[in-house]
């Protein structure tokens, strides 16, 4: 069989990716990801568990305000009321009302087995259950989908039963039913055939598929389940999830797209899912998987001596697929033309037509390729990447001040108070020598503090500039403490009505010099940008 | 269809594994890894190309007094010969025989355009290539399999000549015929249907399938295969490849052994699989991937509290196999979404029954939940949770040593210069006050060597336990670099042969403070475990 439809695409990066080992997303964090899943263009976003999760309650709060959604239906997630209650007292079931999702997805048990032992109810009630709650949410003007947990170990047990939590959900206005291979261990070819089966039996049911990788098949199963004819795919961006993870849907909308012929994002956007991709990897501090299909840094680096010299006259042979259409790019290791395309285009965008200048295009791939090999990432950085095409392009990047010293102490005293920072930050500007101190909770907010109210006498306009987030990555393991640091900054112009935020990288073995280096990069785009000359 | 028969495990760690980014293995390397194959009980190793690969010529040198195989049959892997030449005068083909193996295989074009553009000879010629070097090579009595690169695409392109070249390896001898799907770029249910059809075309012939995972279904392609009648798999330990990797072996002997009912190892031998991948692992330098099918850390932690409270009941319910049956374990994890059962479990694990105690559970409870709600968190920091135990259970930790006070500071004078940093500590331990100076390349790295070099004076078994790993996270980016910072460290003793490490959790708005806590806790941990008492 063959997919012919377009499917829905689900994502719940922000619920079942959260249960990743060593992932802990901030309200922060989930909104974040949210716009990016909206910017790619899934058709759904499930935000979580409001009223089981104190965390998620608050993300839903705050995306009532805070996420304008361009493409994407937010979902609440939450199961069917509780055994031998009435669904419209059913507090858990309230909660996902007060989300104020057009779209609630509700888990149930479907193995009679669950039913029995974990919910210690009947299968009758189980029944009535969806049912009941199904049917009240689609009173109350909700799009819902239902979960049916444990879908494919209960059909081997008893196929009666689960099918007919099925139709029951169906029946009761659910627009999918989606089943779940909630222990993953299924393979694609049962999945095909059992997907065949239940709708065969429940007319008029859409099936939905949702997959785990315990026998490295998650992405395998979605497929088998689309084309037995289900009709909405679940998954989380870069197969973040619990124990072995999710199906990827980065790998699933890529494959639908490019070997299915349907479509899973609208038109033009998956060019952006490597971006996508990687910058959700960034906002959930995870490193982006080098060898992840389509979007690792690896999928297209060709290494094997065997095929080197001929894929430069034909690359269509010794590519599955041309990297450009999911916006990543073919890497010869041990190459220097690797990235000239990308780069190019890069700097195109921010305004630097590097086109007619081979030379200068050479000149900055060889920085950004030096940089990278120390630890430098300009991904998620385009701030210091555009300093650092000033200064290849122009000659020198503009100096607003000089740098005579800093120091950060951090220091606590008894073992019980909190610790005390202070940085003295030391700097020239308009012919001054400006001297300030900083407190703050920590070196880089003492830093900041005294940095920029030592150049705010110069330069006022640095009043309205603040860092909005800070990361940190340690890049290589093996030395511990020793180690390399990555720091991400994010800045900000206060009150500035569209948002926009700028983003600077600092690299050394010293956590605070990394840190000096992200944000003296911040304060110089933030300067440049507000059209002010060095004074 | 299904899988009837045990097919042939082909291993090409040490070959096509070898082409990953980042990958470089020595012949000891090699040796050591093909020992742990043949351990676990794999068909065939394939060791490298003799006489193409000076380093892999000295492997099949070494390996014939030096790897004694008790499964495993070792095979060298080169090409068909040069076109229009004499077999018997082709020098990479008499490499293959001067390595020595009961086996060879041989790679040949079979895609008719990289037979013409790569190769520019004909498709007559190439076929009688194979015919050739199989023949000549069955004759000096090798087993001889044949490698059909690029065979899935060269198939669409053109199904006749693709054909040919099996039937062509077959008549020759060959004892099985290899599809490869050299891009990776294939979905299981094509592979399913070109194997059926080529096994249709040439009777008798036995296929072999080698895959790879460029859209995400490396092992659900060679599951395919074999359904479809192959009855030779290969791949690599840990999916080890080139751009995306290849097929995970051991996912696929699992997934053959667990769920298909056929052998693919030796009787006994699938408990070892977990100990083999992390061991090639590490003989690999590769970092053993957490969430990898069957074998990985993560395989079997669990973290959702909604599942915790029934896993007591019925693991079975909640694990697609025993994770005992691959060598491997079930973990829960401790985090926010834990209620009490995951903690009680989590706490039997680490040897404190709590079964009997409610009350004491309540309050472990309402400690680990009121330190997530301040951004600790435990399921990445199993040691910091077990002092928390030992805390509630046992009424305090033990105290080896009192902090008068510490002081980190970072500075840097001119623009260029590196930052320097040295940490001071004033502790009291054993009627002792103990003052020590550390420097290092970061603030945490000083303090670190300023801790244990006060110590060790009182414990001088701290002299063996290392900092390995070092992370950091801010954890609520609204407020810039003042937000709250959650650092993980990861200790390890020096020499421990079983390679076990200890992860450590330090939160607050200070990232030096932060890291205080945690090395703090790495060391507390440290001495429990290494039996010392406070002095």
């Amino acid at each position: 069989m063959t997919i012919t439809s377009n499917p829905q695409v689900y994502d719940t990066t922000l619920r079942d990716g959260g249960q990743q080992e060593g992932m802990n997303l901030s309200v922060a964090d989930k909104l974040a990801i949210a716009a990016q899943l909206d910017q790619l263009g899934v058709g759904f976003i499930e935000g979580g568990w409001p009223g089981a999760i104190p965390k998620d309650t608050e993300f839903f709060r705050q995306a009532k305000t805070q996420l304008p959604l361009a493409h994407a239906v937010l979902v609440a997630f939450g199961s069917t009321r509780k055994a031998g209650t009435d669904v419209a007292q059913d507090g858990q079931v309230a909660a996902l009302l007060q989300a104020g999702t057009p779209a609630v997805t509700l888990v149930a048990k479907s193995d009679i087995r669950h039913v029995e032992r974990a919910l210690k109810t009947t299968g009758a009630e189980n029944l009535q259950m969806i049912r009941d709650t199904v049917g009240y949410l689609v009173g109350k003007g909700r799009r819902v989908f239902l979960d049916c947990e444990h879908f494919f170990d209960g059909y081997r047990h008893d196929p009666a039963y689960t099918t007919d939590c099925v139709r029951a959900a169906h029946e009761a206005g659910a627009e999918a039913v989606v089943l779940c291979d909630t222990n993953g261990g299924m393979l694609p070819d049962r999945v095909e055939e059992v997907v065949a089966q239940v709708a065969a039996a429940v007319p008029g049911v859409h099936l939905g598929i949702h997959t785990h990788n315990d026998s490295g098949c998650a992405v395998a199963n979605a497929m088998a389940a689309l084309r037995a004819g289900a009709t909405h795919v679940q998954g989380t961006m870069n197969g973040y999830g619990e124990r072995t993870g999710n199906c990827d849907l980065a790998t699933v909308i890529a494959n639908l797209e490019l070997k299915c012929g349907v479509r899973a994002l609208p038109e033009g956007k998956l060019g952006e899912l490597t971006g996508v991709s990687h910058a959700i990897a960034e906002i959930a501090n995870q490193a982006p998987a080098k060898r992840a299909p389509y979007v690792g840094d690896s999928a297209f680096a060709h290494k094997a001596g065997l095929h080197a010299s001929a894929i430069r006259i034909d690359p269509d042979l010794y590519q599955h697929i041309d990297p450009l259409a999911v916006g990543n790019d073919m890497r010869m290791l041990v190459s220097e033309m690797a990235g000239r395309a990308t780069i190019e285009l890069k700097a195109r965008e921010l305004g630097f037509d590097l086109q007619g200048q081979p030379e200068v295009l050479a000149r900055v791939v060889a920085r950004v390729k030096s940089a990278e090999a120390r630890g430098y990432t300009y991904d998620a950085a385009d701030a210091s990447f555009e300093l650092l095409l000033r200064e290849v392009v122009q000659g020198a990047r503009p100096v607003y001040y000089e740098t005579e010293s800093w120091r950060a102490i951090a220091e606590q005293r008894g073992g019980t108070d909190s610790a005390l920072t202070e940085a003295t930050v030391k700097v020239h500007a308009g012919q001054r020598r400006l001297v300030a101190v900083g407190e703050g909770n920590g070196p880089v907010n003492a830093l900041d503090e005294a940095l920029r109210g030592a150049l705010v006498a110069v330069y006022p306009e640095l009043a309205d500039i603040e860092l909005v987030d800070y990361k940190v990555r340690i890049l290589d393991s093996s030395v511990g403490t020793g180690a390399v640091t990555r720091v991400l900054i994010e800045s900000a112009r206060r009150g500035d009505s569209q948002g926009r935020v700028w983003r600077t990288v600092g690299v050394a073995a010293n956590i605070i010099e990394a840190s000096w280096e992200a944000l003296t990069d911040a304060i110089v785009y933030g300067l440049i940008h507000a059209g002010v000359e060095p004074r």
